[in-house]
């Protein structure tokens, strides 16, 4: 007797609600100590909004924003801004080809999450310059003791 | 002489981030009583999303459906649900033309928050039945002190 | 000294590829033996699509059916067809709201895939009668030993 | 007396399922070999989508972007990549011009499918740098047999 063995699944993790409830109040945290109002996104592994939170006063461009900087950072699994920008900045097919995605910007301030190797969300921070909002993501990270 | 003076602006009033996160706080206390788990989402007057959050296991449909709602709700300024319903079950028109508006959402889980008698944003609930929704969402607003 | 843990991650089970792809091969086969000829989805447990196939001669409006099935099927957790129509027919606020979701479609052939109690994905067929449609979702189903 | 005669149809040669899932196949085949992950899509002459399979751990912007390769190179005829740049980039009318066009992407992956001459479809991959993406789409045309 012959027998096949397949996998029916593959294990994935994704970011809890505690863990991005406690994201979004350590980026707010930062943007209060930097006087920023800011909107914060997070989304699970698949692009599947999470958490949000648009402090009073933020801009309103600033609601999309941190939803797509978010969804960029967990599609392709890289941070948005500078690391980006060096990658393509000398590549045109590569430059103009990723604006050409629907979930692309380069646009600092999203950053995936990655949890013991496995990329299980994103955050993205929009409303201020985007070193601002990158600085803002990171404190997010932090606060849940993430690089 | 005549002279006329006109207005700049007209005041209004807007859900504030604090009170959205209470709210959400509230309505996922609710879900947790209930042995639920759902999405929750706020938005502004403007019908902008001021605050969201999606609980761990919650449907994938309670992502767009508690955000849908909660457009409708402050749409309108209805309660989507009974209400709705009774409005518009006898009057053709208003039933066929209601559901043509990309906004309209008749499934209970939406209430609008008035403070004042302003309306200042509403809420949206999804992820069980839609009378257990209205619960969750009514008991967001609870936790403002608002009927 | 205090400190606090929370879970940072919650974990999650993905149909995977080797699987989608016997499921195609299983809802394909019984597909023949009814003469039919149809488009088979796969979505991951986050509605993200994990395989497709179109069988030559299927119709058109199958491509986006099938995919609109599966897509509605892991949304809910539900089966589309018989399932939905009882549970909603004889509830006017149900029925009406569930077609206002942009992700809902009563009709069967949209099945979830559950794996030791997870929900790790959806199938949806079309391109025939929906009752066939549902027997080659069905098919494909038992092509991975799953009920 | 004269007369007229007006074929009435235009013949088509469409790719099959059968071609598209050996395509699929050999594209994997080659990602395995060269460590990637990679989504794939197959569309028919007329872009409408016949066959999808997204390995397990490609990344989520891999879904979308191979899909709009495999339209951008059956709606143009051309692959994406160094031919459409080295075409487009002296001449700046055509360059902003086909990046208005939603189905445009210059980015590498998508390949025409030709069949004696025909036009029958066309192959999306993305999930690497685009010159890998752009390997593994020869490489599924090659599993068929096609340069």
């Amino acid at each position: 007797m012959h027998s096949m063995t397949v996998d029916l699944t593959v294990p994935r993790a994704s970011i809890s609600a505690a863990a991005a409830t406690a994201l979004l109040d350590g980026a707010e945290a930062k943007a209060r100590s930097l006087g920023m109002t800011i909107a914060i996104a997070v989304v699970d592994e698949s692009g599947v909004l999470k958490a949000f939170r648009r402090m009073d006063g933020a801009a309103l461009v600033a609601v999309g924003a941190s939803q797509k900087k978010a969804l960029c950072a967990v599609g392709f699994g890289l941070a948005t801004g500078k690391p980006w920008h060096d990658f393509i900045k000398d590549d045109p097919i590569l430059a103009s080809g990723a604006h050409e995605l629907p979930d692309f910007i380069l646009l600092g301030g999203g950053v995936p999450i990655r949890v013991g190797g496995a990329l299980v969300g994103a955050v993205g921070v929009s409303g201020g310059h985007y070193a601002q909002d990158e600085a803002c993501a990171l404190a997010g990270l932090a606060a849940l003791g993430l690089p």
